[in-house]
């Protein structure tokens, strides 16, 4: 992959265009069958793709957020109005912390600036939360470069003549703009030669691994195999995953890391079978009110329906649900689970790779703290 | 439930009838749509019926065997024709100890006997394997009816009101023909009085959870609910599961166990909770001739098809496939793991509860030493 070849330049999933007062959305409900754009105008028509997940991965969800809001602005940039789209975006989903905080960087961004000033501060804001998440995921990309390069040089990997890497959900470029979290460090060390394969976890019951991150790596040129989120552990007691890279919805300040329902059995499994488990964050999915994530976090309950149907490409290659159990069966859907921080190997975040403690996180912020305050950041 | 409420008299997995030549199966393949048996004349139809999983589970498979192979020594029963129709059944399915364990039955029960009588001997032997059989299944219920008294008597199931149990695949009546393994415990103490709700995962690739257990469990009258696979560790971590009960179908002298992908997984999340994790299975599931279950078993790998695409009623209540990734997708399709005894809290079998030790198991095997024999079983 070179620089001219990045898939993300061609499926952009996030485009602001301001002068035109519109924000386009690769529409995530449909791929990989077809790659179709939506044309977004405000902030309820932001906060209604968020909920039905045409944009999705906490990163994606929190810079449409800050767009949509700016979108509103330019339309009515009364405070009243710019508050009650605020509070529209901030219910659209509960777990992601990315969203919270971009909405809170908008609303820095107008203190204290005339109504006239408004429309252009919420703009600018806008554009520097696209442009900062997008270097946050390459300087990512960087600081996992390295480890890959050290496991890639194992005998294993070696003699195997790939790194083999599992991955959950999507933490790639279709949930940040660009580069990805869990992914960059993937495309990085792609670009730099090193040969991988990527076990994509297909991540029921929404199959996030299997629609977006398969299509999402073949796009980029990296090779990967689709498996059954049962099958991960088997991989690892096999010695055919080499490291688990996954993102992270929300992280708390001793590193418990809230993700995808199944991140904690992936976890676990490496756990057992000492394979190195890492996840990929942007500092902005840290949140440093909370330090137990199993007692604090509280996980989204999602449809039923998302269990017991199911989308995918029919006979007459038409996208349609089907029904997978018997009509009358109940069914829990949990969306997110907690991995704690005792199983995490490492946070590779913008700053650099992390041990998941509460004092290494101290020290972080430490670092950080100029791009934690959203007022200054932007 | 009563005696005569029993669902799997209802419905039942297979039926062999050798005065009309034919053995009748519940096709497992098109269920909870639709209860349809088909009608196999011959070891061949029945070695398809195992391959295309219309009949599946480990036990229901070896019975189905049996009565298949005596269905063709009616219609010839040389020495030649019957030792064609073993092996074609024999390669119908790699994983299952207790396909070989039932044909082998047959061939002892043949030992020695005269080509006119090999036609009752061979109908005589798979009557009393199904008899053998359910008698187990029936034993392993009255062994686990303690386990699940005391359980449902801690604080926390008393102060649910109900014991939460999880289960994975299917383990039931459908897999056994009555009773079954690890639902039996649940069918006898639900008849107790006993008041349980399951956890079914849903079991993916081919979804035996969603479509099997719950269909199973609904028709015997017991609450469950389906979850992504992904959502057993989150529910244990909160405390939700009482108990995780599942089947098997291999288990290696020293305890390890192989069944369906994802055990493994969930037995981990048991440990990590301090959640029972019980396996129940008739002594047949046993190899005697494995030790390391991980070293030592060849894990069948199905049709990656089987990943990328899945069934389902689709808006014209019609059961159809629909593909879930892209078209040039690849996938892998592992079929079972090996849970390693260390992650098992016991073994329900006929003859009582026993530790997943070798020193435990040789001293069931003592117990049972004429049950291993088949020719001296049947």
């Amino acid at each position: 992959m070179t620089r001219s070849e990045r898939a993300w330049e061609q499926f952009p999933p996030l485009v602001y265009d301001p002068d035109a007062g519109v924000l386009r959305l690769l529409d995530q409900t449909l791929l990989p069958f077809e790659t179709r754009y939506v044309e977004l105008r405000g902030a309820k028509e932001c906060a209604a793709a968020i909920r039905s997940m045409q944009v999705r991965g906490a990163p994606l969800i929190g810079l449409a957020a800050a767009c949509g809001l700016a979108l509103d602005i330019a339309k009515d940039p009364s405070e009243a109005a710019s508050e009650r789209a605020a509070q529209e975006l901030l219910q659209s989903r509960p777990t992601a912390v990315n969203l919270r905080w971009a909405v809170e960087a908008v609303r820095a961004a107008l203190r204290g600036v005339s109504e006239a000033e408004r429309t252009n501060a919420a703009r600018r804001c806008a554009q520097a939360l696209v442009q900062n998440e997008f270097a946050c995921c390459a300087a990512i990309g960087e600081h996992g470069l390295g480890l890959l390069h050290r496991l890639a040089d194992t005998p294993r990997a070696r003699a195997r003549g790939r790194l083999n890497v599992l991955t959950h959900c999507n933490a790639g470029w279709l949930a940040t703009g660009a580069w990805g979290t869990a992914l960059a460090p993937l495309y990085r060390a792609a670009e730099k030669g090193v040969a991988i394969h990527v076990w994509v976890d297909e991540t029921r019951p929404r199959n996030q691994g299997a629609r977006l991150t398969s299509w999402e790596l073949s796009q980029s040129g990296i090779a990967c195999s689709i498996v059954a989120d049962n099958c991960a552990g088997h991989l690892m007691q096999r010695g055919l995953v080499d490291l688990c890279l996954v993102g992270s919805d929300r992280t708390t300040r001793r590193g418990d890391v809230c993700n995808k329902i199944g991140t904690y059995q992936k976890a676990l499994a490496a756990r057992d079978n000492d394979v190195p488990f890492y996840v990929a964050l942007p500092l902005s999915t840290i949140d440093w009110n909370l330090s137990d994530g199993l007692r604090e976090i509280v996980i989204e309950e999602r449809d039923p329906r998302e269990v017991l149907e199911i989308e995918g490409v029919g006979d007459r290659g038409r996208l349609q649900s089907v029904a997978l159990a018997a009509p009358s069966s109940h069914a829990v859907n949990f969306a997110f689970d907690v991995t704690p921080a005792r199983l995490v190997s490492g946070l590779i975040c913008e700053h650099g790779i992390f041990a998941a403690e509460a004092s290494e996180l101290e020290r972080l912020r430490g670092l950080a703290r100029v791009a934690q305050d959203p007022a200054e950041r932007v």
